[in-house]
């Protein structure tokens, strides 16, 4: 069963009750963040029951030091993980003398939690009864700010119910923490500076080895009734942590209120001597405005997002709520304005995988970040990757490839490889496929093909080097295979011929030969400076064709498949639906060696390649395989029921695309995986919009033009989604009578409905 | 280039001229070990050079916390290490104030090491100038000794060349250890108590988690020209060591002598209450004997060893070292005196691999200790396994095994699994197949029916219910396959039909309805409470035999041979005669996933079969499998040449033969795989025994006859070996021109040289 606790809200996550199981699931699912900076939803006041405790700053991390029980030559040294960074949203609560501890109160009751999504804050309220008797209720907002992305803003209220009390308010910075996912228990932080003055307060610290300087600073501000109350609070400074103690005696039904105002100036924005004036700066700045304007603010930054990027459906609450949860944590956790951070797969809601890069960036979330940002951010994503291309060289060296080979790594913080596990860090090469993908994709969508000259075809120039490389030739075969890869389905393991890793490595090296003639013919100069820079010739261009031209894919005559790697008929294939529910997850429940010989897929494995490459295929190819493969599918992985989801819309399997729709866009939401305490899946969360706007919508990019094939769940009355393409914005809305576009930017446009050729003008509606 | 200092000598391993690079490689080639306790040739005073400190207890572990990079369901929780134990060794040498430590001397001179293996003793001679200008001259000599076996005995004498001089021995006793291995840096030890009275000190110290219960004890003795001096030792007791500082102003040229009596009693043998009275007993009976005596039953012990194993080989004394160095060590590591005990990989030598029994205890041990050692040892190394059934039954649950099927660990000290690589751990099943096959191996030798019904036919059950469970019936192929395994060669993970494995997974098949057949007949009671032990039926039986009859087994018809395993053919097949010497050992050179597409055999996996299972092929099939697969072999794991010898033997390719004779012999001697400062490789020791009684002699047991090809290479002379089968010792002297037999023990016995019957008749030297 999955969890079924968060009330089904258009625009909110609502959470009603106190459940203390619950907490660690809530603290992910109600997390916050502005690109910057980002936390789980851990309470402010001091709380003893299970909790995570989390708070991460963007692109600050630590190479921790590897865990493996069996070295492998070429593993990585190192493991670079996002810091669980100093907290500052802790105010710790004394009511007559008690410390609030809601894992500890004689009841908690009219506990509400809200994640608003619209206007971007969290929100809790609850009346309590501590052990002494004392009954409070308790109303809390915050939000990380958009416009000031150094501060965060927590306004805390306590009303005394059952009579006067001494209420003592406890803001604090702590920099005392530790990673849950700490592989030896290093140190990884070290504090050089505790300093207050007034009611501000900074540490400063920086993280060991990567020393990244950051400054901690909070500075608070009490009301009671709404009314400035000027209190002098008491400093206590220990080792790692400073408190700022605020006492006032409050009659009952006052309300006595906290505006505690915190964040982190970091050395990539200030220099590090600068690092409290840069504190004081923004703590001025946030105080001035204060709590509310500052939350006006938040909201009217929020409704710029939505403006480009919200997704409304109407008649399903749940997928309306499932498809924003997915947007706004995408928001939260990247929004593009710097090329040196990218998307971990758990944002800034936890720790697993260490908050790296995958090859879920070029993947997934570029086409999200195409279709709802500017296009420059697609090409930050792009460049990212061109900044780490030296170290994806370096990368191949290790393992045996020469001559400007490059594998990029599977996991990534600065560009050096930080997994370890052979399988994956040396076997899951198919991540080169998705990043050469991604620079087609790129100019194939926003039509800036000067990417590709400037800096997008050295890429590709390793990368087919590379797959040029791996492929060995079988004179059993008198082809080319691939031996010893992991696919995308990482149920298998050192398997050969994954077809999806043979299509795209011949993709790849088609790709690259036919971008060198064009820029060749259209950029002679860039052409001529890089293949001088890379020492390319044409004998060499020669030995990739060659392979291109006979590379083997493993297809089965009987069933009229390509199979997703030699061998697979082997297996005893029986299907999910024969599994008993006892043994799922069954990565939870079974030993890895019975899951590889089993036929079940993690995830979209030869489907991804027919999502990627639909158009080389005909519908009833893709059909048979889906036949084929989606009953053996598990969808372990979080990035598999999307691609399904968009390949069951295109054959018109609307139940199933509905059904894959809700898994991926409520997978946290509803806890599929069972794993939802330990962070959200965000790189997936855009495989969620993709599966409404390529899936339900139908939406492509052929020929320079921009083409639907508007399809409708049953379950919905209809819904709406916009796309920036090629600096227009198109509104679609799709109902189950017809489907609306408008050009909301942009004079004119040509698209394609249904196949049929449309134009269509600023502001006007056009029905299809 | 392997390393070329040990220098040649038929009885002993000798390195003359003091290298501190060849520090760590020494310690691990003069170890010393009698079976109950055993120690790498760590010098006795301080010495700050690169060392590697071992003592190690037999039995005596630890459940270290395991250590894995991502954790997989099924990994065992701890992984059992043979424990670093308290050091006795010790003796510290102060001159004239100085601390003598062979790395920090203004000269080291005339050093010389000697293991003499004919006696069981290792002795060391040098001259030393000290910083401060003394020369003094050193000699020592240190065993462990077999009829005492829980005392060593040291002898070191110190002469003072150049001038008086004031020498302080302090023999200490140092439970402050830590395994060079450990995981975590747990602390293994606890310390309970340090006690010393008169001229004796004890050291009471129980393994953590595992309770040893152990006291380390020692006593001294001085004498100055061989005449006993009383000298009243000053103590010093710290936490963790105990120290007895002797001194003594010595003349020039005078002898100053000390004896040392240590080492360990244990609650395996007594009571834990009872250890520090053990430890005096025998100390007693030690001193009671003195330094002399006590070496001189460690020569009749040794020579009663020798008398049943030792192999002579004349005309080639490093053949002859190689040999000798391998029985001897084999013969220090494990007597066969107790079922609780077994074959550590790296014996007392060292700590990788955790100490514990692999398949290498059944594939390569038992034929050793089966032919040099009474009947029992051999029946004792099978209960070994018989006494972990249940918990190999618990293992095969936790993989999803089902209704008693078994899996034997593939590391094990307690009966419990110890490693964690899944490709391993989980897919190196083939385990199993040698633990069956040891049971027939034991009974086709000794003789001894009784002990399948006993309890080896409830091993085999087990055993092939996990076979008929673990293959999977492919309709692709319609026949069984056994899918994702790992062989012999570990060069190869998650493989589909491994010939190996499938050979051997249907031969235990077969052999176990074969032997149940046998005990309903012959065994009736036994048959019975068996069947009804297990709850086996014939229905059950039917299955097993539909597996045998129809698994699938990968066959090359252009090359005429069996596969390695599914897809071999697709590899790129380069030899390893093309490999740079620069690139090997691969495993050190390459990155994994580079050596597991290459074609690199690391160990025989298919002629593993051939060898075990030879009587089922001709002679050309063989000769066919060795001309494909030895091209691809590069014997980087020990137990590789000796397979390759006895085949090429067999092929009468008598060069080859020979020189991976010299290979296996000489594996650590010359340190062929760049690692024998980790210690030794004991078991394939016993490999190495086999390439001349099987290889060059040709010795089989065909249908309860002993029978010999006995052939010679042209390096040497001669060779003698003598093997005890069946209550008879043989004696076999095979030269240039003839094959002597002769029967040492036993009035008459019928053998077989070269296909024909002799009877030999005892004392009586017979000529083929």
């Amino acid at each position: 069963m999955n969890q079924d606790y968060i009330i089904p809200n258009e625009w909110s996550i609502i959470e009603e009750g106190f459940n203390p199981d619950m907490v660690k699931s809530s603290e992910s699912l109600f997390s916050l963040g502005n690109g910057a900076m980002g936390q789980r939803a851990n309470f402010e006041e001091y709380y003893s029951g299970p909790t995570f405790q989390g708070s991460y700053i963007a692109g600050v991390y630590y190479p921790d030091k590897t865990k493996v029980g069996w070295w492998k030559k070429g593993y990585p040294e190192y493991f670079a993980k996002v810091l669980n960074a100093p907290n500052w949203i802790g105010i710790n609560i004394a009511v007559n003398g008690e410390i609030l501890d809601l894992f500890n109160c004689s009841s908690v009751s009219n506990f509400k939690r809200e994640l608003n999504m619209q206007e971007g804050w969290l929100s809790r309220s609850l009346t309590a009864t501590l052990k002494n008797d004392t009954t409070i209720k308790i109303e809390t907002k915050r939000f990380l700010s958009l416009s000031l992305d150094e501060v965060g803003a927590i306004s805390y209220s306590i009303t005394p119910i059952s009579g006067d009390a001494k209420i003592t308010y406890t803001p604090y910075l702590d920099a005392g923490i530790t990673n849950e996912d700490s592989n030896w228990d290093d140190k990884f932080w070290e504090i050089t500076n505790i300093a207050y003055e007034n009611n501000m307060a900074f540490i400063e610290a920086h993280t060991l080895k990567t020393n990244f300087n950051t400054c901690t600073f909070m500075q608070s501000q009490c009301f009671v009734n709404g009314t400035t109350a000027t209190l002098s609070p008491t400093v206590e400074k220990l080792d790692k942590k400073i408190y700022f103690h605020y006492s006032s005696e409050i009659e009952q039904h006052q309300v006595f209120t906290i505006h505690k105002y915190a964040g982190y100036t970091v050395d990539r924005n200030h220099d590090k001597d600068q690092l409290i004036p840069a504190a004081k700066k923004a703590l001025s700045k946030a105080i001035k405005l204060g709590f509310y304007k500052l939350l006006e603010a938040q909201k009217i930054a929020w409704s710029k997002i939505w403006d480009t990027s919200d997704i409304m459906i109407t008649g399903d609450i749940k997928a309306q709520q499932g498809i924003r949860f997915n947007i706004f944590q995408l928001n939260q956790t990247y929004l593009g304005t710097d090329a040196r951070l990218n998307i971990g797969p758990k944002g800034f809601t936890g720790e697993k995988y260490g908050g790296s890069t995958y090859w879920d960036t070029e993947a997934y979330c570029l086409p999200f970040y195409m279709a709802t940002k500017e296009q420059k951010v697609g090409r930050k994503l792009l460049e990212y990757r061109y900044n780490h291309l030296e170290k994806a060289i370096e990368n191949g060296e290790k393992l045996g490839f020469t001559e400007g080979a490059a594998l990029y790594p599977m996991v990534t913080m600065n560009g050096e490889e930080c997994h370890n596990e052979w399988e994956i860090t040396f076997e899951e090469i198919h991540r080169n496929g998705a990043i050469a993908f991604a620079i087609f994709n790129y100019y194939r969508y926003t039509g800036d093909y000067s990417y590709i000259p400037e800096k997008g075809l050295e890429v590709l120039i390793a990368i087919a080097r590379f797959w040029k490389q791996r492929a060995t030739f079988s004179t059993d075969k008198n082809k080319y295979v691939i031996l010893g890869v992991t696919g995308p389905n990482e149920y298998e393991n050192n398997i050969n011929n994954n077809w999806y890793t043979n299509y795209i490595a011949q993709w790849c090296l088609n790709f690259t030969m036919e971008t060198l003639e064009k820029v060749a013919t259209d950029y002679n100069n860039d052409y001529h400076r890089i293949i001088t820079k890379v020492a390319l010739d044409s004998k060499e261009i020669e030995t990739w064709k060659t392979v291109a031209d006979n590379l083997y894919f493993p297809y089965s005559e009987e069933h009229q498949v390509y199979l997703q790697q030699d061998g697979f008929l082997d297996k005893e294939l029986t299907t999910v639906a024969g599994l008993d529910k006892s043994q799922r997850p069954i990565n939870q429940k079974w030993s890895w060696d019975r899951i590889l010989r089993s036929p079940y897929i993690k995830q979209a494995d030869t489907l991804q390649g027919f999502y990627l490459f639909e158009n080389q295929f005909s519908r009833e190819e893709i059909e048979r395989h889906f036949n084929f493969y989606e009953p053996f599918t598990v969808h372990e992985s979080s990035l598999s029921p999307c691609v399904h989801s968009i390949i069951a819309a295109k054959l018109d399997r609307m139940d199933q695309a509905y059904s894959f729709y809700l898994r991926t866009s409520r997978l946290d939401l509803d806890d599929y995986n069972k794993e939802v305490e330990e962070g959200l899946h965000i790189t997936s969360m855009a495989g969620t919009w993709m599966s409404i706007v390529e899936g339900f919508g139908g939406m492509r990019v052929v020929n320079d033009t921009l083409s639907f094939q508007p399809k409708i769940p049953k379950q919905w009355d209809a819904y709406t989604f916009k796309v920036n393409f090629r600096n227009h914005t198109i509104q679609v809305t799709i109902s189950q009578n017809e489907s609306n576009f408008t050009l909301t930017k942009g004079e004119q446009l040509q698209i394609m409905v249904n196949g049929k050729s449309i134009t269509i003008s600023q502001n006007t509606i056009i029905t299809a």
